[in-house]
């Protein structure tokens, strides 16, 4: 059976196979998943060597274990680094869904689940991609070598001393990573820019134990208003990021890659459509677009701090919490942008309050050239394998990791994505497109059969 | 035995008996201790009957039951309308108790547990000195009638109905209540004043979901951090509250009062240690007693929106929520002021974001003349009870039906309070003090005995 028939043949495999994954919920930033994430490594492993791939180990790190396998019967063929994360991310609030977050359900032509968009549903394209390679011609076109991490969302704290320490053995001509989103639903898309990520906390304390807001309301300082108007003083009225030095390094868009951008399928009354807020907002001076491929943010991710049951609580509270994150674009510092952060804030703090403020994560923009002849291959497999132009984008999201493969191995990054922009990816309803995963096993298998000219 | 032989010898059985009381969850802002509220309901009546009191009812109301009882065997003399709650703030954060909240312990001459200060601590103390008058002389010095809610943690909501529709039944020559705390350890006190409650929520919605802050941030209205910039706008740089017309009708404070408030022993320093913040800040021109008593504020009581678990999640939130407080003094109007701070809320939110304002309570403040002679039964008392001069204060805390009563009936309202400003009533380790809980019911009954001679 010719590689495109027989993947056809085998979707609803497939598909059940996807569904026992998604089925572990391996949550990295909660410690009550650790069982969960040593499972679904394991279950990662056991498919590599299912799809023919040799020395497949899982290694521990400081968190969470990484998989790796390598193929290497192609000698004279190209190798492809191929990376991934088995990771989730918080399922909270779990009201919210529709199907529980960890009970992957079909609806509507979509798989929804924890995981399925980012990142297990794009993994498992490639593994049944190189099994179905494997199943069709006996081998593999090229070298291939995996490796799986366990810790995305949680900043990939080992995952570049996992790089340093297997330096020689991690060497290819390529990386390629399925971890991003079309531009929208039928438009396959190659993404050739990230935005880098600072992900920041912030605990401000005024009294040393909560307060009755009667007896003491009016004389202390409160830490929920500090905290607030802390926050406020952190955009201008423009919706620029009002920390000094945050766009000293911000690199101009060209004239002519601001037009490429302008000119693809983007339709801003389905962004808005997505999104469902009353209006849209963002920096003065730059398109929907720019806003988010292009242009740095400061966002809050999460506000805690005193009673937030039900009902009244006259409280004013000992400490208020803040979870902020900085998108970078280059040519932005993170270790820069994350001072200057914590020094506009302490600056803005008044001396009635205490502060902790801790760097979580931090992790540099990348944006590429897409002039190497391999991104033709993989227009090319995109095209054969949805039936559908394909084209280059930015995207607003964080890779930190392909940045610094980048800049370490100075080989060109392929960025593959399956995801779409309304995948609900860190919010309740995660979910892919059937026709996207679909789609992309036979893109993927075509890239790599590609791959094998170059 | 006289009657403070008497007292001194039961020590031990009132406070084994107050833990009882203590042990019973009664949360009125929480839907799962529903039952328990009920049990305490049930707890309060039997020691109603206990202590010789007739026509003990248990009456259900829109939220939770109110407990009446009454004693009317001394005719001729004055009959005292008793007021308190047998309900409790919510718990939580429970991690910061050293003790659990609904286990009372003693350490260091105090009690700790939820409700020792607020306010079954007190209402303790009365249903005490009032069974020990019995138990000495037979009956009841002057007639009482007794009646103990259980809304006051939640706005009061049926008592005012209640007492509407027995309003001939309730008529008394006072109203006593013991629900607020003396000056400070020592200095047992008369409380001539207390501010009145608005309590409000507010909820932001910007996206339709929950969006990822990476793919969508920098172009949709993050609804945390607009959430932020209103509530930063509601106080100015002089800690005024900053909405147009809050302080219209807030009397002036009286050169005499002033005086009398500024000469109270009240030491600023063991308020900063109580405190333990930083410093201490509040409205520009005032001391820090006015603040407290006098003027009123704005406070926010709770805060949430977002991820707020362990680690990081790069989510932009649809919602965001506040909860928010005024605190007011003569002659705000409580109605006015609801509306006022909803106004300005509505006029700082921008276009791109809905919201929700709701209005979970209001309250009145009130302040009353202390040239009764009642008043000076009731300073002597406490002399008695504490063998330590007593004062007449103001306090900052909120009693809405005190102010409804004393408009209503036009009798004196008498507050004695055993609490303490460091008793921690709405936080971890609320605490009443064992030298003011039987100093309390030394007290009450004394106040209750010299009450027949009026």
């Amino acid at each position: 059976m010719d590689l495109l028939g027989y993947i056809d043949s085998k979707r609803e495999d497939h598909l059940n196979e996807l569904k026992e994954l998604l089925r572990i919920p391996s949550v990295s930033a909660q410690a009550q998943h650790k069982s969960d994430i040593e499972k679904a490594a394991r279950w990662i492993a056991e498919k590599l060597r299912a799809a023919g791939l040799q020395k497949v180990a899982i290694t521990p790190t400081k968190i969470h274990p990484l998989v790796y396998g390598e193929s290497l019967e192609a000698p004279g063929k190209p190798t492809v680094l191929l990376y991934g994360h088995y990771d989730v991310q918080p399922a909270e609030p779990l009201e919210l869904w529709t199907s529980p977050a960890f009970e992957p359900a079909v609806r509507n032509g979509n798989l929804y689940g924890r995981g399925t968009a980012d990142d297990k549903g794009q993994v498992h394209i490639h593994l049944k991609a190189l099994e179905s390679l494997r199943n069709t011609s006996g081998k593999l076109p090229v070298n291939v070598k995996v490796m799986i991490e366990g810790e995305e969302e949680v900043g990939s704290v080992s995952l570049w001393d996992f790089v340093q320490q297997n330096r020689e053995r991690l060497k290819a001509d390529a990386l390629v990573v399925s971890d991003t989103a079309m531009l929208a639903k039928g438009v396959p898309s190659i993404t050739y820019g990230l935005r880098g990520l600072n992900y920041y906390e912030l605990e401000i304390t005024g009294p040393a134990q909560d307060l009755h807001s009667g007896v003491f309301g009016g004389a202390v300082p409160n830490p929920i208003t500090i905290l607030a108007e802390t926050i406020a003083k952190l955009h201008d009225d423009n919706f620029r990021v009002a920390v000094p030095g945050f766009y000293d390094n911000v690199a101009k868009l060209s004239r002519e890659e601001r037009k490429a951008l302008s000119s693809l399928p983007w339709k801003e009354k389905e962004f808005r459509r997505m999104v469902g807020a009353p209006d849209l907002c963002g920096e003065k001076g730059f398109t929907i677009g720019e806003r988010l491929w292009v242009r740095p943010t400061l966002e809050l991710n999460g506000i805690w701090g005193g009673y937030t049951g039900e009902g009244a609580k006259t409280v004013i509270p000992s400490t208020a919490h803040a979870k902020i994150s900085t998108r970078l674009v280059p040519n932005q510092d993170p270790a820069r942008i994350a001072k200057l952060v914590e020094k506009q804030i302490r600056k803005l703090l008044p001396k009635t309050v205490k502060h902790k403020f801790e760097v979580l994560s931090t992790g540099k923009p990348w944006v590429a050239s897409y002039s190497h002849p391999i991104f033709q291959k993989a227009i090319h497999a995109l095209e054969t394998g949805f039936g559908k132009k394909a084209v280059f984008i930015r995207e607003g999201g964080s890779i930190p990791f392909v940045t610094q493969m980048h800049d370490t191995f100075k080989v060109p990054c392929v960025l593959l994505g399956f995801g779409l922009p309304d995948e609900n990816a860190h919010a309740p309803d995660e979910h892919i497109s059937l026709e996207n995963y679909f789609g992309g096993i036979k893109s993927v298998a075509v890239f790599y059969e590609q791959l094998a000219t170059l």
